[in-house]
């Protein structure tokens, strides 16, 4: 007998995290940023759970989508995309240029949809899974690792948002030249073990950036280090810093913004690079990589719809001998359990993936998940392996519930302009 | 609590199953052919099935293989690459030319190896659905269409095998010439529905099978129409025919030997080509993509290493807008049904697929499957949802133990030599 696996209910919980101010060459986190929890329920009562944006563009296209999937079997994953598809998108919340929030390079309808395709796909994963007594990795064809490794995410920082005593207040510190850097790589390596690390770049000049990367050269030798400016720097500017650092990087993440660009500085440097801006979709790879732009590709399951979709690309990589990680923006336990389910089903998968989660003192899981030695366990229970917290998740949305409007998009510029009114937008390159 | 599944014992069962004399480039199909069932037995004695090649070569690293399967879980399919890549090859068996049986292009012991997952992989799948009470497409992300769309295989062939009354008759006469294969058309049409045709060509001059294809054309207005020589003709010779059957090819099958030859063939002709000779591995599709080589990818789960594979390679290919049917080499209604679930999993399968089964008059299962207007229709029972004839199986098996080794490793060439005591295999190109 053929099981039933109907979705009988699906559940959308807009919240609002904290986030500390944390700076990138666009501006500075705001105090809160806004999340989707999606929680599938199938026959039999089994829940799944799922995470992705929860700007209004997504929320937008999540309703009714969520609306669509009521009645279909939990197992149909590929017709996710087609029931995506017949979801209209606003084309006045499609901007053609970069996501200002994201930093993900050219936002399309598509990136759009296939962002809340990704939360949804997680989620019917998680009720799969939990009611077939298979742990996630094990519907993606199993794991090929224990424990999947993070690198480090190194952010300048100020010690407090400029929006002052309102905010949450973290116990980070400011981390604002090469010593605070330095100091923030530190408590990394003590509270999760982590041995490889990211500085996100783009922030200041590229001298002090070169500065802060070889301060961690200095008090780390031997670790991998990547410099991520957003792609801020004109191609000369990318090429100096490779220059610069060639000896030291693991790989230079998105110096320049966009494939020809990329593959100016890829054709006149050997430091590797890699992208989670000019290869975002799977219409971006063939030219970047017929064209050689980018060494390693940063996945991020959210931008490319879903867990099976990151295997896809993953195999395309593989095909093509380019490296791939992953990527991450701010986000919580679900996707980060996410993150690892899909990561030890990817034999090429040759770098430490990065994590925003350290950053999140928030989370709706009853447990937050842990780091050992800079690893995140996989793990072997049915489904993700988390469980969801309702009254945590509950404050969270009452938070939503009750903003102003001021955080239900994120905006980086608007925060930073809190601190400086004559704050616009770079333009780019910046440097 | 997580679902226990594992691999309690495999079962290897070669058998021989009758092969009309059908013609090609290398010679003639021998009178039996031999193919390998396996069986994956999983805790709860669920019984999983799959079907590969059961030449001896193939044997041989299927042995070890299953040996270690025992004790795994049956949904560990990303492992038994890694397994399988600890089973030696003997690399006196391979050869590093065309392989004469499967005409599957350079012969490595990467290829033996995915060949023999492949039957694992499927058996694998169909255990683990049936134990989950799930069907294999929906294991694969589920299916996108009912039904999946097979074309007519149309063959040269002579009425009897050479070997005389000591061969299986089949039903199907002689054809030889234009008239022979339009009739051979018609009768597939007739029994099965199909409404595109394939001819394996290589096998008279160029002329002479333009004429069939042409014969094809007319009796056939406006149905999508292939030549496949297997590589037999220079790439003079696959412009001239590709100038003088364009307008009615839908494509034209490896015209030409190796990649460099494809791809000057594609540069100077509109007509699409296809392979299932010079892109059999993940290895070999950079090159193929980036000099323009093929346009239409023949997936073969077999050659491939699975179906998830399979999966992987559609998305290659739809990531480069590279198109993606697939091969079929002799076989049984196993690897049928197990084509049929994959395929109708693949949203980028814009032509019909091939298959041999009709060619075949012995299966090992209860029921066989069947082409309603040319397409199988997709099973929504557990697993593969096709059952095993113990009977028929020990029937076929019977055969191989009584065989003098004459068929047990397929050899077209030799077959070929009972009617034609001169036959060499023709150097190539042939034309």
């Amino acid at each position: 007998m053929t099981r039933d696996l109907t979705i009988t209910a699906v559940r959308l919980t807009p919240i609002l995290v904290a986030d500390p101010p944390l700076l990138n060459t666009q501006g500075v986190h705001q105090p809160y940023t806004p999340r989707l929890i999606v929680e599938v329920e199938t026959t039999g009562g089994v829940t799944g759970v799922g995470e992705t944006y929860g700007d209004a563009k997504y929320l937008e296209l999540a309703r009714p989508l969520a609306d669509r999937l009521v009645g279909r079997q939990v197992c149909d994953l590929n017709g996710l995309f087609t029931t995506a598809d017949e979801v209209a998108v606003d084309s006045s919340r499609v901007r053609g240029q970069v996501d200002v929030g994201g930093l993900r390079g050219v936002q399309t309808a598509d990136k759009l949809r296939l962002s809340v395709v990704s939360g949804f796909e997680v989620a019917c994963l998680d009720a799969l899974g939990k009611s077939l007594g298979l742990p996630v990795h094990a519907l993606l064809g199993g794991k090929v690792r224990d424990a999947v490794e993070y690198s480090a995410y190194l952010f300048y920082k100020w010690a407090d948002h400029p929006e002052g005593v309102a905010a949450e207040k973290d116990d980070w510190g400011a981390a604002l030249d090469p010593a605070g850097v330095v100091e923030q790589a530190r408590a990394f390596t003590e509270r999760y073990g982590f041995t490889s690390f990211k500085l996100k770049g783009g922030v200041f000049p590229p001298e002090e950036e070169i500065a802060a990367i070889r301060a961690l050269a200095e008090a780390f030798p031997g670790h991998p280090l990547r410099l991520d400016p957003n792609g801020a720097w004109s191609v000369e500017t990318s090429l100096a810093v490779a220059a610069e650092l060639g000896e030291v990087l693991e790989y230079l993440e998105d110096p320049a913004l966009g494939t020809p660009a990329m593959a100016e500085v890829a054709a006149r440097t050997g430091v590797p690079l890699a992208t989670n801006m000019c290869v975002t979709t799977f219409a971006e790879i063939q030219e970047a990589f017929t064209e050689g732009a980018v060494q390693v590709v940063l996945s991020d399951h959210h931008y490319w719809g879903g867990l099976r979709n990151t295997q896809q690309l993953a195999a395309v990589c593989r095909t093509f001998g380019v490296g791939v990680s992953m990527h991450s923006n701010t986000h919580l336990g679900i996707s980060l359990a996410a993150m690892t389910h899909v990561a030890a089903t990817v034999p090429n998968l040759h770098h430490a993936c990065d994590s925003h989660y350290p950053w999140q003192s928030e989370d709706v899981l009853t447990e937050r998940l842990t780091f050992d030695g800079g690893k995140v366990a996989v793990s072997d229970a049915p489904g993700l392996g988390v469980e969801l917290d309702r009254d945590k998740l509950a404050f969270l949305h009452r938070r939503w519930l009750d903003d102003d409007g001021t955080h239900r998009d994120r905006d980086d510029a608007a925060a930073m302009r809190i601190a400086d009114p004559d704050w616009v937008t770079p333009s780019v390159p910046r440097w």
